[in-house]
């Protein structure tokens, strides 16, 4: 059976998102700064369908990452793209497009049932039975492969609280939002001890990983 | 004229001292966890007059921090080692004994006026009018050296706040300490850029190096 691990970017003081996040600025004011390492990165850009960038130590952190993962886990916000009113609305496709540039399942975790979403290659299944059940349902659609939790904050951390992750991927940029959605509290009354398995430089990025002792 | 560094280690969601904060207990719950990488490197050791061990990266950092410092500035709780009572006891040492292990000039930000304290090979100074005036006698005191701001969070908050910190030296430790005093936050309302110089992998213990961009 694959692991379970959670991969995203924060700010310097630990935001996913900044301040004043809305529908239409999802990852609020300054948020972007946080994905700049990955749009340079040539692996994040052969994903998205876009030509060049650069062949660094991110872009081969992105390479592991998408070969590694049999299914992703997302909030209903990470796929809808906001916090607006068409979150639940059972026709929106998100801000994923046609083609999103995933390739595998992904689960979504929702209050509102609605039938599966086919976009291109990638398969949105909506679990509203609770983040257990998407679990479950992810660890079987990866197979061997490992199921990653994308985001947002609120996914993760219940996901580490309820003490199903097995690695922490955080790719720490050197931003300060100074408010916002940050990423590591509310994590469970008893945190679980850490090791540290990776630190890597990357352009403009601190790759941290760690592995969750339990 | 030498620089403004911040050096300082904290858990990997972002706090300096742990739950419960105490006289009995400074660093707070779990707190000492975030220093353990230091306690083992012998640049450390050898600083504080213990034998052994390792000659490792977090030596080297350890190593390089205390060459390039001319004088440091910490708050009144670091000093005195804890929030009680005493700390504002013109008699009272702090938790340095008689030989602190730092021998270049202290400065320390207080609300109550105290004549200089000569420990061994250390002077501490009392400085009541303000971290600008800290800064200022650090900045003498160091010559072509740089001055280190210690700690705690509220120094190194006001400093960074003020706009005159050159670089933040973040040793983040992989512990969560879910909750206590956080180090980055009340950075001022318009936080500076922040350019991601270093990135060390140490032993448990990841060493980010930063300059602050204005």
């Amino acid at each position: 059976m694959g692991r379970v691990f959670v991969d995203i970017s924060t700010s310097l003081d630990g935001y996913v998102a900044g301040p004043e996040q809305s529908l239409q600025d999802p990852l609020g004011k300054g948020g972007e700064d946080l994905h700049r390492w990955a749009f340079a990165a040539r692996a994040w850009r052969e994903a998205h369908g876009f030509e060049g960038g650069e062949a660094s130590v991110d872009s081969d952190v992105i390479e592991e990452t998408i070969a590694r993962t049999g299914a992703t886990i997302m909030g209903r916000r990470m796929f809808s793209g906001g916090a607006g009113p068409w979150a639940d609305d059972p026709k929106a496709n998100g801000w994923w497009g046609d083609e999103p540039p995933i390739g595998h399942p992904v689960f979504v975790l929702t209050h509102h049932d609605r039938e599966p979403l086919v976009l291109g290659a990638t398969t949105f299944t909506f679990v509203a039975e609770g983040i257990e059940a998407a679990l479950e349902q992810a660890r079987a659609a990866a197979g061997e492969k490992d199921v990653q939790v994308a985001g947002g904050a609120a996914a993760v951390q219940q996901y580490v609280a309820a003490g199903v992750v097995d690695h922490l991927h955080l790719h720490v940029s050197p931003v300060l939002l100074g408010g916002g959605v940050r990423l590591l509290e509310n994590l469970g009354a008893d945190p679980s001890q850490l090791e540290q398995v990776g630190v890597l430089a990357g352009s403009g990025v601190a790759h941290l990983h760690y592995r969750v002792v339990r």
